[in-house]
């Protein structure tokens, strides 16, 4: 079972897939040396392949954030929603860029009480807030974030970027996606 | 403040937007007479624009569900958020789509009481489920579906059509959009 | 099942009524032009038809509030009760008395992003709050609405309208209780 | 402030109400042998005090349920709402109908472990889930007590019996109305 | 029913208990004139029953706080976690400690509406933060006790009586332990 | 601040400790070696050291579960609870105990959907609802356990560890309890 991408829903066989489609996988394979499944897992429906990776790349690639700091809203809001996938998947990333092998399990767990700076505990309260009680965001939470010094882009970057988690969170929850093995052990040392 | 399209972000001019962007906003309002607030708000981070609006379109115009259906799922999923944009918004396309000028305000009040078939009520469980505890879908809400002859494909886009609506509900929040009067009044006859 | 007043219980004959109950259900479908479903479902008992008009005459008409303020709280708690029925028949009373077609979705959808003044905007708090968690109100709740200029008298009326609609939502829904066609509609223009 | 029937609202002076309310509270009060508070209580408002107990007055004198299964639904209901006034003094109530100086602390705390009948659990779940969850009663929670063979009239009146006390809770909640001492003491013998 | 320690494991005989097990329950029995059922409950495994009564015993024995005190926080958690056992234990204490025969019911029901100070009520307020939202409790609900005065051992003892008793009550839920008929009765006159 | 056992209270010296609390502390020390940080933590108060780790030696010592099954239950609770200080040093112990380098970030996150059998499966809802709702635990949760071939014994431990860990992550999460850096590692490989 560990080692299917997703339980719920058949995996498409790579050669089955569209040209572009089979050439991201191909790509994401030789960067990160193995298949991160939930590229496997979406291939099932090509047109939203696309679209979800390609909204993943309009956030990382023209962020107003730093890398480390999208990963660290990305995990405080899987932790909030209990997400297996993007907790292990995205808490790799998060040791990586912030080179901090515990940082990951602090912040799935209770983003409080995380090893983090003011301002991003701050960023973290938005995103979080916006993930379990969005309908209660309100002027005064974006003024918090600009006291600590986000531009109004900042913040429209960490609400999106918490935004696309909550579908991200969600599709892995219906699909059952498995993280690899890979992504347990990535940035412990 | 409701002639604006959101109160918590400046709304670019139109002829400061990249060429792609500016001419999706004139086929829309063209489309619809009018330039519903959502396309303005997402022009102020036009990569954002392309990629939400990109991912729209792969679930609508390769979806597996008709379009009434996808409308019936928006309404449920927006109206468990509170997202007045979307209940909106998408509440005057259910109308249309479904030719009852009452469905919308039943589905987006209450969903369960609402004048619909056991497989729509079916299908918007899963949905709302998915929306306010997603980490407690398993095995037997797949189950559920398919006993109601949902197809595999049709589950995965019931699914996504959810997701991206509880991104969309939380960048609607953020923002603070608002609907255009519009369509208050759509479908009404 | 839109056509009956209510789906759970059966609605007697109005020829079976006690002459009162008759009395006033002829004289509301007078003034409305149709008859609310409410009083033909209510009537299942008379006594209690007697005792929850009675309820409701005793706030509207010796209200310290205005009657587009009591119509605002009962849009308000309805729609944090999911309840169809207050929410389509007092969304409309509300769009007449605030003389305003777009004020009932906004507050049965978030009262907290509708358009409404700060003091109506407490008063709401008030209102939901004790719908919500009741048993959290409050010394400091009632200083809120104080410092917005409320009476003494005016704050106990926001609470006995709140309270009366926790009483008439749960009898909708026990019942299943179906607006009218009419209330869809009135008020649009 | 024990003394008082309320700590957050003026209570008038006997003399001053309209004799109606006044002959209603003195017959109240010989009755028991003092004041119920909820009479001082609601005499601010006069016309909302014939409202309120001409509502209780129907549902107690023409209730299809004996008056113990009342008291045991309001004691119920008043728990799940941390209401205190309610409690205690239908608390008493409840000692003195059922004959039972332990049952109104079960009911209170706790339903489910009350030493009661499985048919006066039925009514408690559909009591207390209106009270909680009132958009989750569907066609299920009657069947269920059907199925303990209560009729649609007592179905009714648990229901509205669980409705008057969702008012009545949090107009105790708002006003902080204060059990009298008698109410703690009576029918523990 | 109500005369079982527990209803849902086997209550062992006395004489087949350890000594030092048996001589507890006699001192027990001997000092309160009858056996309360938490002590033949927990004989079900006498490992687990010295390990209770031992970290109780060093709660109580060794507290900063006044025993009034301890059964203030234990009432109040003990309600907010309806557990019968040890409101109706816990409250016949509190009444005897307090030597108020009204204090279990108001703290029981809702200690934010109980005749209790100031002091006490913060006090309360950490014990029910800490059992309803353990992971909430933030360096600043520290400081609230600190400005009532609390030193930081007293602070600690708060917490460690909330968390014992959020143990006790899960396995009074766990077995249904049943209240001794003394219990309710003890400290009312 | 990543170095102390807790950030809200003082941590005693240990030449400063009762002689039995330092020898259990230098056994610990010796055995892991290193001094986990809940030792260093609960010699704040000595009284209540003995206490706590007495209870936790009766659960581990005395269990009619194997102690891989006791750290499965730990963690369930732990990270339903948001317990950091639990979910990693009891994360690390479930890893050493299953021989499964996995296990714990699976459970913590989410135990649903968790690579554990259909048995442990029931375990960690028993545990679960215990401590998310604990008045909720009825005769059918213990019926759905000896379904599972689960004893009446191995039931009420799985009842105590659960409950156990209730109190230690409330005391963690009082005290901020901060995990050592060797209880990330540990496991592992």
């Amino acid at each position: 079972m560990a080692d299917e991408p997703m339980t719920r829903f058949p995996v498409p066989d790579t050669e089955d897939l569209p040209a572009d489609v089979r050439e991201r996988i191909e790509a994401e394979t030789e960067r990160a040396g193995f298949t991160p499944n939930v590229f496997s897992a979406f291939a099932y429906r090509p047109a939203q392949f696309r679209a979800f990776f390609g909204y993943y790349d309009a956030l990382v690639e023209e962020s107003s954030l730093a890398r480390e700091e999208l990963e660290l809203i990305i995990v405080a809001v899987s932790g909030a929603n209990d997400c297996l996938y993007c907790v292990v998947a995205h808490g790799a990333l998060l040791r990586l860029y912030a080179e901090d092998p515990h940082l990951a399990e602090q912040v799935a767990t209770n983003y409080r009480t995380a090893d983090i700076s003011d301002a991003h505990r701050a960023m973290c309260d938005l995103a979080v807030k916006l993930t379990e009680r969005p309908a209660r965001v309100e002027e005064e939470d974006i003024e918090q974030l600009r006291e600590h010094g986000f531009s109004m882009e900042e913040i429209w970057d960490i609400g999106s970027t918490a935004a696309l988690f909550n579908l991200s969170n969600r599709m892995a929850h219906l699909a059952d996606m498995r993280p690899n093995e890979e992504f347990y052990r990535l940035g412990r040392d």
